[in-house]
């Protein structure tokens, strides 16, 4: 066989064109270096830079051209435009003084494993599509099970299986289709979505997305550690199931985005199942920390119960966006409720069932190869050392929470969950607002905020790849100087953008 | 600023643990340049392997461990077991004999793009949480709107606007529930989905998930050469209005999965408007084919009608999937439709509209910074070459067809639609069945079905990185000297897998 390039009955092949073969081997040697230095050069620079930018809308997009160029560049002048335009307008969420959001860390093995898949090209969407891709797939989650301590249900084996989407959104979507479409036979009454008032924004997304209308989903009180309160729950059920409602989707929460608050899965579940509900565990961010036996109860507790269980390796556990693990008990009331195959993706192992094809399990029908970076950071890292990044995690976060408990001018407003914590300036929302500001215009920090109980907060989420005990010491040292100096914080939006360069 | 991983104050940070810090800069120099050499090296072997791999159901599984393991391993380790389980149960996508599906390619600038995005880390669901990721989105974007010679409207600056999804089904379903949302306001009666017969699966799935019943999507007649007929759409969408149903979304298709067939999305657009529904135009192969003037007109054309229209530079443009290119005619339409922005993710540019935050116009909260392999592969390999690509590609494979064509056990059954042709035995399903199952199992050639006029075809896509026309020559003298050696086909599917390694 040829080499690819090489001629034929003396007849060249047109392409290459102007800018060299499109894969070529040395080029990509001599260039992957190049980046792979880059990047551990970004890496090593990242404790000097302030973790937000300050560029105003449309700032970026003013400094590139109007236009893609007709012939090639090189290399260096990609990179040299990355590092002058690009570089600088980043918030830099592998800064060690990131705490704001969830934590979307990456990790060397991570990277690795995200370039492998890139550089295999390859298309999992069918079992036959690469068959090592869906099994790798299949085992690497089915490991993660093992570590955070998931019941059998959710292993492959049986009617049940695990893998990887994008995100907990797109994982919720799939298993709420699935669930309305269970719910359709069991009558014409309209069918009825639950999930706590501090359950993530995807609950009310994915509803919107599937149909539902807002009528149609329930918000259910929470207690005040922010839990969703199973009593509320029954009685919002049972009033719809008298109402000829259909109870169709209940959301429980293990870790809710504002602070950490885990709802009471067992006691959810058992009300799910007396009603005939599916039962979705949200778990994205708070869910890996279960390989931490010590942490397991709270976590894992009423996953027995569940339709579903997701969680996100994408968040603290070193593997880079994307990588949601979504486990369910019914592989076949997924498959049913997306399955769409057209003549043209048919095989023979597909329809005699030998197989499971994911694209069946997803909204889209292509999959990136994503298992490798899964399996890359569980191999390289190895279960112990996770454990023991969340378990410094937590540590750390508490050590932090007593020095701001200690200060009188701040407030805890919810004590840690895992490495969760929120606080405020006890002068009111306002005095807080503009440290947060200030705070975050400093460089060395980035916080977000977040509303509990009514108030404006402070959030502090610990779990950057970089991030150091160091790092959390620093950033209150920084936090209350800044309280202490006080100021003023000037307002930002002002002209039209989006993105205004567009002419 | 200290170091990462640096003591403050004699106490020392208890990471690192057993595996060294997750991302140490001299560690990931050295491993980097191992895995871009494994990359290096598998591409220049792909000519000297088997397309698809022989691997039985849970054949890959069963030499995979049953756990994860405690304490790390090697890069060395991980790449052997790549090298002996992973590779050989792989489908070479990148392989210069692979013709089915649709080309999913790859290329250096393109895998050095998702290693740069991996590498940096950031996360760019919002504007703020990177500024830079969302205008190079939006400026990388509107390169490749001009260079298809798409109109104005799908730009930023005005109401319009342009984004990278994970794939044109995830775009469709965006696209399907704006539309749901507008029609929504315009009465009570059923919304109706209208795609023609021949339209992508996509269609069905984005609509089950969206909520409508099958009865709400009408798949529409084609002409002999595969096309929507548009005088069929018009009946239909005029007996659903007088039936008081609302004509919601119609999908016009620029070339067909099967047959790469180009619907008259002029005509369908005026019906379309006609009727107050939304046109998406379904362009995902296609559509990149118009970066040549020459072949632009019968793609582009109409799309001054459409509400949204999708491509993808991860088919044949050598950007990796995934890279999704959708424009909208309304941001606001798509925003209105999937915007559930909770406090916490609020922010004051996000609130004043002098931003857009992507997360709003798509499924998924987070976004992956993809904006950098389209721009790196847009710069790096440059206009005119990727226009070389394409018209290789059609000229190959015509040349390709006449090969069949004077060749009289065969017949075309459908002539090529820029780089796809189908064809098949005159002799009948069976036989032609027979043949793809051989040479398939050859080794240098991949080839998938679809099914033409009833008829059962070998369907051929050019558009692999690697393939040259002496790839195609080489495929055609397989195919000639199998059709005429003959040969039975064993069977396959048998036991029960899902992947039986799973205890």
């Amino acid at each position: 066989m040829r080499e690819p390039g090489e001629e034929k009955d003396g007849e060249p092949d047109r392409w290459p064109g102007a800018g060299g073969l499109p894969f070529d081997p040395e080029a990509f040697r001599r260039e992957g270096r190049v980046v792979i230095d880059w990047i551990a050069d970004y890496w090593a620079s990242l404790p000097g830079r302030p973790v937000l930018s300050d560029v105003e809308p449309g700032e970026v997009a003013a400094r590139l051209p109007a236009a893609a160029p007709e012939t090639p560049e090189s290399l260096a002048a990609v990179l040299g435009d990355l590092d002058r335009i690009i570089v600088p307008g980043l918030t830099h969420w592998q800064h060690p003084g990131f705490f704001a959001y969830f934590p979307a860390n990456a990790s060397g093995p991570s990277i690795l494993g995200e370039l492998l898949s890139a550089g295999l090209g390859i298309q999992g969407m069918l079992w036959t599509t690469s068959p090592a891709a869906s099994e790798l797939e299949g085992v690497v989650v089915d490991w993660l099970r093992q570590l955070l301590g998931l019941p059998d249900r959710f292993r492959l084996g049986g009617d049940g299986g695990g893998m990887i989407q994008d995100s907990a959104s797109s994982g919720l979507l799939c298993c709420l289709v699935a669930a309305r479409e269970r719910a359709a036979a069991d009558g014409t009454g309209q069918r009825i979505v639950y999930a706590s008032a501090d359950a993530h924004s995807s609950v009310v997304k994915g509803a919107k997305i599937a149909g539902f209308p807002a009528a149609a989903i329930r918000r259910i009180e929470t207690d005040s550690a922010g839990r969703l309160r199973p009593d509320c729950l029954e009685a919002a059920i049972r009033d719809d199931s008298a109402a000829g409602q259909i109870p169709c989707f209940v959301v429980a929460t293990v870790g809710t985005t504002a602070r950490g608050a885990i709802d009471p899965v067992p006691a959810i579940g058992a009300i799910a199942r007396r009603y005939g509900a599916w039962l979705h565990v949200d778990a994205a961010w708070a869910g890996t920390a279960a390989i931490c036996p010590e942490l397991r109860p709270r976590i894992v507790d009423g996953a027995e119960l569940a339709d579903s269980w997701g969680t996100n390796p994408h968040k603290s556990m070193l593997v880079n966006f994307d990588c949601h693990c979504l486990w369910i008990a019914s592989r076949h009331a997924l498959a049913s409720a997306l399955t769409t195959k057209p003549d043209y993706l048919s095989t023979a192992v597909g329809d005699a069932g030998v197989v499971v094809d994911y694209s069946d399990w997803q909204v889209p029908l292509g999959r990136r190869f994503r298992a490798l970076k899964l399996w890359m950071v569980l191999r390289m890292i190895g279960a112990e050392s996770l454990r023991q990044r969340v378990r410094d995690h937590v540590a750390w976060t508490s050590e932090f929470t007593d020095l701001v408990a200690a200060d009188p001018a701040f407030e805890i407003l919810s004590s840690p969950s895992l490495a969760l914590v929120t606080f405020a300036l006890r002068e009111g929302d306002a005095a807080t607002a503009g440290l947060l500001a200030r705070v975050n215009r400093a460089g060395p920090v980035f916080f977000s905020h977040a509303r509990v109980g009514g108030r404006l907060a402070i959030r502090m989420a610990v779990g950057g790849t970089l991030t150091g005990r160091a790092d959390l010491l620093d950033a209150w040292e920084l936090i209350s100087a800044m309280s202490r100096a006080g100021g003023n914080e000037p307002g930002r939006p002002e002209g039209p953008s989006p993105f205004s360069r567009f002419p």
